[in-house]
């Protein structure tokens, strides 16, 4: 945890993750049958199923998406401060994705360019019953490596935050093992969230290493908690993790979250919304809230409340990004 | 107007116009007052204000647009059959612009690309009146010449539609020319949209000779016709166009449309919408409506009863693409 000889944070939250622009369309169910995706889950996609998939689909939106990025952006949104460390190209969606971080007061540090490496997208098709199905194809996202970390930026946030997604090629692994050692050197707290139960499936040994070693609190929603631990019950997994990390907000559907510490484990309700338009988004707003409370003097359970405020809006409409000032909203 | 000894046509609707994609993004009219702003209006900048603008702008959306494109999209919406001719670059946002026309069906006689000149953008503020201003990089979208002109897709369609926006440099005059000679040549009949005032202030005289010559339906709004004429009021207006055109459909804002034949003037209400939210594209989907219904049998008033249901919907949303079948609202 944060030592107290630390300078002043510069940001409250410092954020590294896959730097991707969101392509999304509403489908029906039979898109999903007839592509062969699977409903609410995360696939990476090479170049020609991207193409495959990208032609299949609707009259689409295009819109800055990636999960830590979008996390940021909720920060800022709440009043907060925030900084970004993520790879995209000098192609029209890096700019996209550059504009969306610096309209809302977010300091992109970005990492150099790869020549013919386009900029990351996820294509996102939407569900009548809300549920997001995504294909990421990763692009120069991926492509971050130890030396694109901005150790000073890392250093200035209170919190730095890593995308569990990311964590996939042994040069982003690097490059989150630097990252945490240079924010805990400056006395910084140091999370993660685990973006994805597959995502863990795959990288399990590494994930428990880094969370052990170096997470002082950890995101994740119930079944990405227990594949980390490989157990069948939240409660046995909800243990490991106390033992792990000093902090665990676990996201359990509309059911809320859970918040769990070594003083015990709090359950928080989500925020009700009249509608659920498009889940996109939900963890990674949840995180946000959580994140400007524990950076604003809030309690865990405070923190939770925030985060339910933040998926809340961000459920209500198409896209991972506020569409109001969350600030407005607290 | 259509020679009867014509061949079926292959088209309901070709349209020719600005291929551009849209940036989208909610702005206060302090935004406007501050970066000197004319509510509603469409403004041609160049790279270094287009620059500026998107700098200053909140978070956006990106989104097909291009007045004409819009309007084949809810040709093809309403269950018609649709092509649309138009220059777009070999980046990103002419991808996304590709992908939106293909998507509803409509068939994009692609113009021959320029290397280094991008996509086309639309920069769009929408206020909470729901008025949209319009600051347009033109990019490629501006590049067309006669040579692009694709003549079998022309000749193909029952009614050719042109877009007074692309109606600015020598070349594109002369595409619209050219264009509208293949349609009469086979047959067909050849549409206009005025677009905007100011863009028919700064080219009257060659509108004015472009709709005597050639258009045998025009379209536009009562700024439009009366800058057209010179004139101070409609029924002046009206009857000017009266003498030069077969057919013309004038939108008179919340009140509805009002269209002007031979036979007379019939005024058609605008179809109430619970809430306005974005009013970019209401010209373009009352055109659409009003093709659509020309190319399937209706009478002027149902044609303009068509063009009303499809401006309802694209009112009621952020955004210039239809987000439902229109077919399934007619």
């Amino acid at each position: 945890m944060a030592r107290v000889t630390a300078p002043a944070p510069r940001y409250d939250v410092v954020g590294i993750g896959n730097a991707l622009v969101d392509v999304i369309a509403h489908v029906d169910d039979d898109f999903l049958t007839r592509h062969e995706l699977v409903k609410g889950a995360m696939t990476l996609v090479e170049t020609d199923r991207a193409l495959e998939l990208h032609r299949a689909l609707p009259t689409a939106i295009e819109m800055s998406g990636g999960s830590a990025a979008n996390t940021v952006c909720g920060v800022a949104s709440l009043g907060g401060s925030a900084a970004y460390v993520g790879k995209v190209s000098a192609d029209d969606l890096g700019g996209v994705f550059d504009h969306d971080l610096r309209a809302v007061g977010v300091r992109f540090a970005r990492a150099a360019q790869h020549a013919d490496v386009p900029t990351g997208r996820c294509i996102i098709a939407v569900t009548d019953d809300a549920e997001r199905t995504m294909n990421t194809y990763l692009g120069a996202s991926s492509l971050l490596a130890p030396d694109d970390i901005d150790a000073e930026v890392v250093a200035a946030g209170a919190v730095l935050y890593m995308e569990g997604y990311l964590f996939d090629r042994d040069d982003a692994k690097a490059a989150f093992r630097r990252a945490a050692s240079i924010a805990h050197d400056a006395g910084r707290l140091v999370s993660l969230t685990l973006s994805d139960s597959f995502c863990v499936d795959r990288h399990r040994d590494d994930f428990v290493g880094l969370v052990a070693d170096e997470v002082d609190l950890l995101f994740g929603n119930a079944d990405e908690i227990c594949s980390l631990y490989e157990v069948d019950d939240l409660d046995t997994a909800v243990a490991a993790v106390q033992a792990d990390c000093a902090m665990a907000a676990i996201t359990v559907g509309a059911r809320g979250a859970l918040v769990a510490t070594a003083d015990g484990v709090v359950d928080v309700p989500a925020t009700p919304v009249p509608k659920v338009v498009d889940t996109t988004g939900a963890g990674d707003l949840f995180a946000a809230g959580f994140l400007f409370g524990l950076t604003h003097g809030h309690d865990p359970v405070g923190c939770a409340r925030l985060g339910a405020i933040a998926a809340g809006e961000i459920i209500s409409h198409v896209g991972p990004r506020p569409l109001v000032e969350l600030r407005t909203l607290i």
